[in-house]
């Protein structure tokens, strides 16, 4: 009730009248202005005026259900929302949603996180209200070998969404990492649940500095907003990010990983590098000379040798 | 409580004195009826004779997690267990239980399943109090490629416990099919939860014809209890199924696969056959020639090319 409510004022962009909304969703006055109060404390900024009625004047910068689903678009993804104002990490709830069936395209969204996940069990700093942090579950007909194409369609979606929604262009560091300029945005996870011979589900996990000021900042990373000078409207961003996700996924689904890995080389700036790839106590050094269909990296070594590296860690050189 | 009690009447094969028995629980000899009262309403004969006091008859045949724990004496392996009377899938719930991080060890149990998972997506027949349908959570640190080990450790450890318990011998058909005299006697199944680099958790499963009747078996399906012409203790089977597997992951730990697959290879009935892989739409056809320490099949074509499958149905020729 509250969102209609919510939606009439923002259709409206002015006055409405308490009569006449209260008649339309057949409520009380006294209901209405319950519900009105309510809304306000949830931070949306409603003035009432006598004879005039109420008038939105601005909405909270959070990601309610409300606002991401609104004029969102998408057939499946983000159609179900789980959203918390702070959960340990949205990866491990979307892991457990997953296992009870939940449907695909069901995203989990957090305010914060007090134990975001990084790949290879980093953290990923998550402060509040200040970044997107989402879990999104896909069920693909995939074997487990092949899932790592969801960590390069998620780069490729979120880095197209940057560029649409804010203009800034965005790279990509194999395997994960999101860039501006040399400094880290973001990260990307990807964890499946899945039997030897196919994958159940994965879930799609994403971490994004968006207006996190530069102090704030950990060395070595970099937010929207210091990009753009100014703050960044998350719910479009994200709005934006998910139907990018869903038109890739359905190009995925219906033409493979190749024009995703395609994609992908566009925004990578890990090709053609000379790089360093650690992983646990070892590493290979050589040119990154291309990526692999199944999202694995192929390096070539002095020796001339080509090696495919599923994981691990890349220092470019130089 | 009613585990105190029923462990005081399992340890005494006669009457125990009530009033004793209350005294050294710190109960009221009416608290003690209350519980006796329950016990019977589970199936526990116990009868009652006055100045004689309780005495336990039978126990039902339940797995219960109370009996399945007594002297257990493993170190991790079904210390937390889950119980179910019917379930859909102990997978699935398992499956749940590690997204919330149920510790390494815990067992899910359960009578009966509506939808217990084969593999493939398939139905494994779990009729209520006849079998035995187990989902175990394990953390091995490895790699999710590396996770078919745990099909053939289950398997190699299934097959111990059958042995030691009944006196049978089982034969094991690639991947993960658990044969008496060539009739499907159970199935293992293994799923995990991933990251692209490492292994968050597994959940080993595993249906077992333990008691059926011959006449309500499908069609090549066979139990214990068809070839020892007697009921066969669920519990005593369930309890030493959990020591082996807990002893071949410490050995798997301590050594790698190699000890592991070559239990395998003692048990298993695929390799030097003539064999058929069906897997999709497609198969191939050739001698299995050996089985790789990552649980792949290696199947030697009459062209003389070996090729190495992960997964599909075999079929054994002749």
């Amino acid at each position: 009730m509250r969102e209609k409510i919510l939606d009439a004022l923002k259709r409206k962009h002015d006055y409405v009248s308490g009569d006449l909304l209260s008649q339309r969703l057949g409520m009380s006055r006294q209901a209405l202005w319950k519900h009105i109060q309510e809304l306000k404390e949830a931070g949306y900024d409603i003035v009432a005026v006598p004879h005039l009625g109420y008038r939105l004047i601005s909405s909270p910068d959070r990601l309610f259900p409300f606002e991401v689903s609104r004029d969102l678009n998408t057939g499946f993804v983000g159609k179900k929302i789980y959203y918390f104002d702070s959960l340990a990490s949205t990866m491990n709830v979307a892991m457990k949603l997953g296992a009870e069936a939940a449907p695909e395209g069901t995203l989990v969204l957090s305010e914060s996180q007090t134990k975001g996940k990084g790949r290879l069990g980093r953290e990923w700093f998550s402060p509040k209200y200040k970044g997107i942090y989402l879990s999104l579950i896909l069920k693909p007909k995939i074997s487990p070998t092949e899932a790592s194409i969801f960590t390069i369609l998620a780069g490729v979606s979120i880095s197209e969404a940057i560029k649409e929604t804010t203009g800034l262009d965005t790279h990509i560091k194999w395997p994960n990492d999101l860039l501006v300029g040399h400094k880290k945005l973001g990260g990307i996870l990807t964890e499946l649940n899945a039997e030897m011979d196919e994958v159940n589900f994965v879930v799609i996990g994403a971490g994004l500095n968006v207006n996190n000021d530069k102090k704030s900042l950990p060395e070595g990373a970099t937010s929207l907003r210091e990009h753009k000078k100014e703050p960044i409207n998350r719910v479009s961003l994200l709005q934006e990010i998910l139907r990018k996700i869903e038109s890739n996924y359905l190009l995925f689904q219906k033409k493979g990983p190749h024009p995703i890995v395609e994609k992908w080389r566009e925004y990578n700036i890990t090709l053609g590098k000379r790089i360093k790839v650690h992983f646990h106590k070892e590493h290979i050094e050589g040119e990154a000379v291309d990526i692999d269909i199944d999202g694995g990296l192929l390096v070539r070594r002095d020796s001339g040798v080509t090696d495919k590296v599923m994981s691990g860690d890349v220092v470019h050189c130089r």
